[in-house]
């Protein structure tokens, strides 16, 4: 394929959210000619078919990936390895490989560990930022992508080719695409991602443990700020279960960093100092504010 | 007064988000005849005139306590000590007075130094929880306390009537009253309130301190998640120094209790205990799908 060219053959394993999104999208976009897929889910797949989301489910992995021009891997993180494992044999030399991992530098050591150095290549790992507390192909919608950052952690083995086509794939999709080394990308959603959603499911267990107070009575009386700081905590557990287990050398010390932090708030509190805590309160709003100002 | 007379004269301190839509939900009910302003902001005070929000602007404590039936205090919570002795001298025997602060240990506490014991019988502490970022005057709504918690806090002193006619007034605002013990309110608070926004404010302040990554990269990339947990950031910063400041105790027991909850979190992640994540993950889900199914 080039830039301009459309894909004859798309591959996509794990035909949920994020897979059926990219599938309706580069349709929408008349970049894509036919879709195969491949998932665990018989009935997921089923509908994905009846949709037209897919053209034809994967009898085997051989079979699907025979003169794919791309295989996009949107399966869970937790399956990363024995995915890479199985499509190793089957690759061929100018078939595309790109991800949707929310880490990234799991999904490199995995694909150094099964892939050969011709696929490697090929391989352009990216991870989409969006999505929904939803999951399955039915979840799929043509415009998640739309307006989202979508990052890209090329290998220093990865050609430029790749990059560029993979590129120019989620541009069509409506994404605002970006490209960093796999670490930096593990370390920003550490702090912007990860370590959010831990200190929320974090939240709602200390109020649940908490003995001095009736946590049925507790909740009672929460409002909608907390509706609103909780609502990550509804998100799916073995996902963030695979997402910390993967990243958790960046998210322990984004935690630790973060406790030092409210060590400090702790002592001003202690010292009852309140033109410290004003002020500590007014910086926060002032980056949030900053933050919301410049959002693209 | 009785339970279904009107207020005669409504005095309310503080004629911001909270006064003044005190104020409208009362008028729409039927249940104020004439409402006496009092304020710091010039400014503020006009608008609530111009827009009959209240009748009169006092001119001074003395008058405008002069034969009231009620004075709500609704000025920030950190004033509340300065206003109590201002009120003082000028109490009649038989006028309520109640407040709206988001703490109630130390608003009973300044209460029982400045009022004297027969005003401290018709003093009724409450606490509505509605709110909004924005504040002001403008920023009043005819139905902020519809459906919402307001809870009272009454001491022992506080005579059963006075009590009765706080709550038939917020009643009338469509507040759902409850009453419980002012330690229990300021745990409660601590827990479900406070707490969340120091997390907030610290996330807040952890992105920028970080020194190992760009701010301005760090957020860039942060999604709708990270959005609505950090929506209480936004806060006001001299508000929120008052509320933590006020109920520091309870706070720093939260605090630590938190702490150690992410301390539990770090040794799974340390010790790779995939299972224990996602059970933890799974229970803090859990009580969120469970509060949010039985709120009222």
């Amino acid at each position: 394929m080039t830039n301009t060219a459309t894909l004859n053959k798309l591959v996509i394993i794990g035909v949920g959210l994020i897979g059926g999104s990219f599938a309706l999208a580069l349709r929408k976009a008349g970049l894509v000619k036919h879709i195969v897929g491949v998932g665990r889910s018989k009935e997921n797949m089923q509908r994905a078919l009846a949709q037209g989301v897919i053209n034809e489910i994967a009898e085997n992995m051989a079979s699907a990936l025979q003169n794919a021009d791309l295989v996009f891997l949107a399966m869970p993180v937790g399956q990363t390895t024995n995915i890479m494992a199985q499509i190793a044999p089957h690759l061929q030399t100018n078939t595309i490989i790109t991800d949707a991992g929310s880490t990234k530098q799991d999904v490199i050591a995995a694909a150094r560990s099964h892939l050969n150095p011709e696929n490697l290549k090929n391989f352009v790992p990216g991870h989409p930022i969006a999505g929904a507390e939803q999951s399955g192909v039915l979840a799929a919608q043509v415009d998640l992508f739309r307006n989202k950052h979508l990052i890209l952690t090329p290998v220093e083995e990865t050609n430029t080719d790749s990059v560029q086509q993979v590129t120019h794939l989620w541009q069509a999709c409506g994404a605002v695409v970006s490209t960093m080394d796999a670490d930096e990308h593990d370390n920003v959603l550490a702090a912007t991602s990860h370590l959010p959603h831990i200190l929320a499911f974090a939240l709602m267990n200390h109020l649940h443990t908490s003995t001095e107070n009736n946590p049925e009575n507790l909740l009672r009386f929460a409002g909608s700020g907390f509706r609103d700081f909780t609502r990550i905590a509804s998100s799916s557990p073995e996902m963030w279960r695979d997402i910390c287990m993967a990243n958790h050398n960046a998210l322990l010390s984004q935690m630790k960093a973060y406790q030092n932090e409210l060590k400090v708030l702790r002592k001003i509190l202690e010292r009852g100092d309140g033109e410290a805590l004003e002020k500590a309160f007014s910086q926060a709003r002032g980056i949030r504010e900053d933050w919301l100002r410049n959002r693209d």
